[in-house]
């Protein structure tokens, strides 16, 4: 029978497919005594043989998608499948007790695990605990015959039911077979929901009760759209909804008309609408939806998905790349933003009790200047090749902005005085905490543009991590206090004609947009499938009359208060 | 031979005395092969003696500053210590192996310690872990003959210097002998640094050398007006320092003749001095130098120092107390602060990834309404014995302020029906996050006053954990990003005639008063002992003067600038 509820709508357009549940199955079992203890050996042989099969195919997906690194683990845990001594002392075990298969798996690996564990000084020993507990449990899972899910092993079209997704389980997604993703936890900016967004994959997060309704096997229409979730529809829902996802398949193809397009009000007002990118590997999809540049290329990828440092070269050939393929369209550049939520595997950071309010971003480059300076010299001899912006994350205060811009203009002098040629390079920060926007007509004299970042901003506005569920609901974009900190950056840079863009989620908010154009927002940049959506509501836009509409946003008291004022003014 | 270095001045007065350590000793030893083992285990039994008479001073004193139940812990340990199966077990060890005791002690202890961990999913076992832990260190400390140092064993005038002083060391300071602090780690607005200003224990902090270039024992100078700090001083340093602890102790005393009279600026401008309490216990300071009103009263005190959440009428006795000794001055009492790096022993508040970003004060009191409601039937109840005002922490947005209000106006409605007796009560928020400074305006016209809680502004502000040393450059009272800010509420509280207080740091530190003087300020709440001298200096600066020092400072550049500013305008 038909169920419905509502979750929050993350990325858009209807998906209709299985469900794919991706958590983690019942593994219990009972201890019995067996008889035949050759049969019961061969379903352990059997056993192991099957699940080295998985990881092998979790491993090869892996070193696809993450690169050799991160497929090692998947190496380790073929090892422990294959080892002799594990494999023997289960059937020694099932020999001398007489229990079934299970029992004696989980009392060999048990042992294993207390033996590692009870190692606390040793790193690598915790590891190999950790190895033996996730086998084992794909071992269970075959002696019980139960399927243990992983992204990786997806070989149909599915919808994905998860409690919530890690940035492992999304970079294994196929789009081939992962038509829509239904998760419990998270809100519009949580990771998953980003990804969704980027891969064009129709999501519905925070959902809460999804994997306890939705059973595996089960049809289920996920309207991102709307966050409405049906599953096992009637025929007549099902119908329904497959006439919504045509119409969003045609409402698509309409805004690909506008592709090449500028994006003009209706009273011909232009502003620039771009790309946020973390990778070249991004561009195709930059390109395809008509961005008119990119306003944010998120660099800490390039440090996140190496192994080490990446070196002066590497880095010159992927800006190189990207300002290439953009051909003269501006590539907005942020230097390095690692720390708070984002880790290198090499380089290990402080831990921290507030990571956010912590060490990360311009904090480090100009604690660790060599690393900055590096960027700066891959960022310089890249602009030779097309029209390269470099902005600093995470400026707090003018004497920082001062001493980035130093360093900066250092790597330029030495590398013009060894004849290197470079192109001219515009120079500004994000503006994501409130500090610098509260001080923005001081940095507009010594700056060219800004970019404001409304993820943070937000979340340090109202001092609430956006990825806790507790305080979720302080992450309002249209409280009038943001706005008003917007208004302030966008009214002081124009007092000194600097250019200000917008780089957060907000930038392609269809709520959001009236009321930034009303404000003279000049960029706004995001994800690639928003591009054409956004330039198609411009088009239906009159700055005047955004204007009103934003002046009653900064006098209003409350988010919902401006929702409803955004609603009333577009029909 | 003199050894000078310097830290931050983080408590005013000079103190010359011994170094007391408070640092983990030498503890290895080699084993050793003994004969006598009557001999050594003798050893055992004097060492295990000598530990519980330790434990012992150091519950009793737990008991008496931090509460029975705090003290429980070394019950366990006294328990542990007089356990027969584990001496037993120690001795048995001596005659068998015929090692030395300490090498028994450690071998034994690590037994049990294994065993207890490898519980690990049992709490109480991993807390048995630990207690043995604590103990075998501290039999070991007497085995070795090294001294295992306690704030609670102190017994002469000294000088503590440690690495970091938690809030249980201090809680068990003893100002009798304890003259001054000196600290590695930490800041001015550290716990320690707040606490050593409350006990009025000169203390410099952050001084990174101070445990490996101070030998206990040796005369150490402490100077907490400028942060010098002289080890093994020669006779004229000693003596001029002796001079200036006495100018000091005089300069207190001409403090002290203004402990009747009002806070009134050179030109005759009238301001509130008020202090910050934690507790009843604090009011005789408050008192004593000449406070005109408690302008933060941190109740959450009351719900650390208990075993169980307070009742109606534990609050409500507080509450009387401190409003009543008043007599008549304004108490402002926010209401309960939990979260953050505040915990309660008996009720865990969920784990945080960004713990300042998340589940605290308000945001609690509004998902817990019980609680709230409790606190707030206890204040109302007060306020017939006094002047009491009411100000909610940590509010973000004007909803927030709505429903915490309307919670207030409900329980006041019964209270009235029951016929229950209840003063004029004035109902105000914290100003600590960015958001409802930036809708001063709005706020103003729903509440009757502000207290801006500049800690928490700040790190908000500049999204810095002032707690963590690599960010707390950002650390900047007087970023004109901040003064903004500050300036915006003020201006808009007086648009509407409403009152604006200060009780964070700030407001007691003579740089910012001058500033905060000029911007108008109504109220300035400090520690007790900062209270005259900023009397003091309030009578020496021209508010004419001061104002076109703010409007300098508000549109200055940097935190040096402001100092600059100041500097040149109050000579």
């Amino acid at each position: 029978m038909a169920k419905n509820f509502k979750g929050i709508a993350a990325s858009n357009g209807v998906a209709i497919a299985k469900a794919y549940l991706l958590v983690d199955p019942d593994l219990s079992f009972s201890k019995t005594t067996i008889t035949d203890v050759t049969a019961e050996q061969a379903r352990v042989d059997d056993a192991l043989k099957a699940a080295s099969a998985d990881v092998e195919i979790i491993k090869a997906k892996a070193a696809k998608n993450l690169g050799a690194d991160e497929a090692q683990v998947f190496e380790a845990h073929l090892m422990v499948l294959a080892d002799p001594e594990m494999s023997g002392a289960i059937k020694q075990k099932i020999a001398d007790d007489k229990v079934n298969a299970e029992q004696a798996v989980k009392e060999v690996t048990d042992m294993y695990i207390g033996m590692f564990e009870a190692m606390t000084d040793n790193a690598y020993m915790q590891e190999r605990a950790a190895d033996i507990r996730d086998v084992t449990k794909r071992i269970l899972s075959h002696l019980l015959d139960v399927s243990l899910p992983n992204p990786a092993l997806i070989n149909e079209e599915v919808v994905l039911v998860s409690k919530d997704l890690t940035p492992s389980d999304t970079a294994q997604l196929d789009r081939q077979f992962v038509k829509g993703i239904l998760t419990d936890l998270g809100g519009r900016t949580a990771h998953a929901s980003i990804m969704a967004r980027t891969l064009e994959i129709p999501a519905v997060v925070g959902a809460e009760v999804a994997t306890q309704e939705v059973a595996a096997g089960v049809t289920v229409i996920v309207d991102g759209l709307t966050g409405d979730v049906i599953v096992d529809p009637d025929a007549a829902t099902l119908a329904t909804y497959q006439q919504k996802a045509a119409d969003y398949q045609a409402q698509r193809a309409e805004w690909a008309l506008l592709k090449d397009q500028q994006s003009t009000s209706a009273d011909g007002k232009t502003f620039v609408v771009g790309a946020n990118i973390g990778s070249p590997k991004d561009l195709p999809a930059v390109l395809d939806n008509g961005a008119e540049g990119v306003g944010l290329y998120r660099t800490e990828f390039l440090y996140m998905e190496s192994d080490h440092l990446p070196t002066e070269d590497e880095q010159f050939e992927a800006y190189k790349a990207v300002v290439e393929k953009m051909a003269g369209k501006p590539v907005t550049v942020r230097t390095m933003d690692i720390g708070g939520d984002k880790h290198l595997s090499y380089w290990k950071l402080p831990e921290e009790e507030n990571p956010f309010l912590g060490y990360r971003a311009i904090r480090i480059s100009l604690d660790q200047t060599e690393i900055f300076r590096t960027q700066l010299r891959a960022l310089l001899r890249a602009s030779a090749f097309g029209n390269l912006w470099i902005m600093f994350p995470m400026i707090a205060t003018l004497a920082e902005f001062r001493a980035a811009k130093q360093i900066y203009t250092e790597e330029r002098e030495k590398l013009a005085a060894a004849g290197v040629a470079m192109g001219d390079v515009k120079l500004g920060i994000m503006i994501e905490i409130p500090a610098a926007a509260m001080l923005a007509d001081k940095f507009a004299k010594e700056l060219d543009f800004f970019s404001i970042g409304t993820n943070d901003l937000i979340g340090y506005t109202m001092a609430a991590d956006r990825g806790n569920d507790k305080v979720a609901y302080l992450y309002q974009p249209y409280n009038p206090s943001i706005l008003r900190l917007i208004n302030n950056v966008i009214t002081a840079a124009h007092k000194e004609g600097k250019f200000v863009a917008m780089c957060g989620e907000m930038a392609g908010d269809p709520v959001a947009v009236p009321v930034l154009m009303g404000l003279g927002l000049d960029e706004f940049s995001m994800s690639a499938p928003s591009v054409l959506q956004t330039r198609s509501l411009m088009k239906k836009l009159n700055t005047a009359d955004m204007k009103v509409l934003a002046e009653k946003a900064l006098d209003a008291e409350t988010n919902d208060e401006v929702i409803a004022l955004v609603e009333a003014a577009v029909k």
